[in-house]
């Protein structure tokens, strides 16, 4: 039974002309490649097999990632169904200059684990054993309750 | 006044081996990511500035794209506030030998109208003029709904 | 026997920094490729099968597109023989800001059907049955003429 | 007074997965974009300044290139006009390990030699001071006249 | 005073058909590549500033990582001079379905720190004030003289 | 019995946005990952077969190049083991508006021959039967030496 924390994993993607308007800042939809990329990295580590992506849920672009700095991805799965795993994915502007973060967009994805004949596999369950990971749950599920009720 | 038509566009993307996973089927992620940049071509052709992404409303991914086949790109400008704009955009799979299209992923973004100094800029009044805008606009509208309701 | 309009594809490429030099305008080379990717389209599209590109007649290039802007591209397929079919394709500069656009490059390209151990296969019949149809055949035509006897 | 040997240059491109259609052989407009930029930098290194496509000539495919051997692709500046330059440009398919190279693909390239602000500029005179040089220059000069007269 | 800790990034980057050779794994030159980038994530967190390549001590590799399995990059900083800082990278295999690590390449690179007129600028010290860092900095510096020693 | 002159390549790979830093010079990761390319080149020619990398020396990167102008990267082998090859790679930083070149980078990578099971296969002889073969064997020798005492 693999425990939240095994899942957690934080990624960065230092941003590149390519990868930006004609005002310098990145494109929302390259953040939105790499939440997907990143959150199928903890699915996959979570259900031990390939997965696919079945739903990204509502999410709001709080501000720009300029050329120059890092996405810093964080992603984590926090609940988890019969062949399906809920992922929160958090996207922070990273100056390593300055050391300084701030959070410009944060999602929930829905992966479902499949096997080598694209099948719906089912997954095993979640443990949440230590005070870090029950912490980043209660978030996650906050965060989600925020979502369906507007924000 | 820009008509609803005006903003209509349809864009293709051929699916190649690095948009794929090892299951050769197309990354959700490079779905969102190419449905983000027709979205905004909408939105700039309304807004007649640039624009930036505020909002990816939840998105489903009804089934994959395989390598050799297009991602198909439909979207169009259906609501404006006083500085922003909801877009429709739908992803078909579409194979070019048999002519063959099926919807895979569907969402609605808003993009707000910047100016020169990265500030929220007003945009124009949305007209529908013919049949085919109004039930573009209808069709959008709808699956608004259903969103809220759950699906 | 599918019709002109059936292949009449148009496709957008927003110009990046890497598809620039350093004067901030796309390479011709950029073009070049995108010309073959979307007139292969619209040939695999009338051949129902894949193709390869045989052969890409002179190519003059009136004016640079610069970073920010699209390139538009228009094709379709307007004369067939037994196997090969030729398609005229077409950029424009667009900036979807002003809603301009204005024609920098043209060429016309042959493509040859294939079946599935490489051998050329033979294709259907062309049909125009709409005026607009008969007008881009016309065009098409009228370009290969002058190209035949210099610009 | 650069010599026609000076412009001589030889660059290798690996086809990769990208580059190819779902045959495992390189789209010919990859082919047609590394054309023009080997061709440039003959362009420029005659010109000794930047560099605009202007015209590629008739262009035909003899062959495809497969996922993992090379483009080979020669380029030289042999003819040249008051602000312009014509460039022969071939490709070859090279498998490394054989050291067998196939002629797939010529063409011949018109660039216009700019200043700072994109105006046109004089070249230099060329000269031919060998005997390779002035091999090179006859076979450019007579695959132009077989291009005229057809093929 | 930076601690050793606040420079230690774990970097993770999915291997890509475009990624590898016709054998199906990774060419060495990517897995360089993406060491050199998460090195210079620690340089920069380090130094406070922009910082250069100066050298990549050498380098053996041993083994390939397989499409469709991750490049796990590990790196920080653990001896600093006036200007300059070392940095050790270390890239396993990772496959996340099993959970298996092993280590592929390991290297050590020298950044120097850079003004905004591109002359090197002095580094803080570096502090090691937990055991996990002093455990880090003291297999990088055995690492390093085993290398002075021939491997 | 393939000669050292045989597998002589230069290569070049003109400087775009994408492979620089925001201070518009390439980052060394770029290069390192050139180099092994056209280093690979040399070796499968030698060889006659696929190579995987084994080893690339301690590599210092004596100035950067800017956005704009070409890497000229150049490559042989100069040395053989029973299934190894010693490969010299050097990187120039060209301008070719004003022909100037100047030495960035210099490396030596070890490849070893692998046939189709991956396993290791003997490679030929290597013959030196000219003036300019000598002259780059003994240079590349030299180099080691100075590699080998420090620099």
């Amino acid at each position: 039974m693999p425990d939240l924390m095994d899942t957690y994993i934080e990624n960065r993607k230092m941003i590149q002309p390519n990868h930006a308007n004609n005002l310098d800042t990145t494109h929302g939809g390259n953040v939105l490649k790499w939440m997907d990329e990143v959150g199928a990295m903890s699915a996959i580590r979570f259900a031990g097999s390939d997965v696919l992506t079945a739903r990204m849920e509502q999410t709001n672009f709080r501000g720009p990632i300029p050329v120059g700095e890092n996405a810093l991805i964080e992603s984590y799965v926090y609940e988890v169904g019969t062949t399906s795993m809920r992922v929160r994915v958090r996207t922070f502007r990273e100056d390593l200059r300055t050391a300084e973060t701030e959070l410009t967009t944060e999602s929930h994805l829905v992966y479902v684990a499949i096997d080598e004949e694209f099948e719906p596999r089912s997954v095993p369950d979640l443990t949440v054993s230590s005070d870090r990971g029950a912490e980043l749950r209660d978030a996650a599920r906050k965060s989600d309750e925020n979502n369906e009720h507007g924000e």
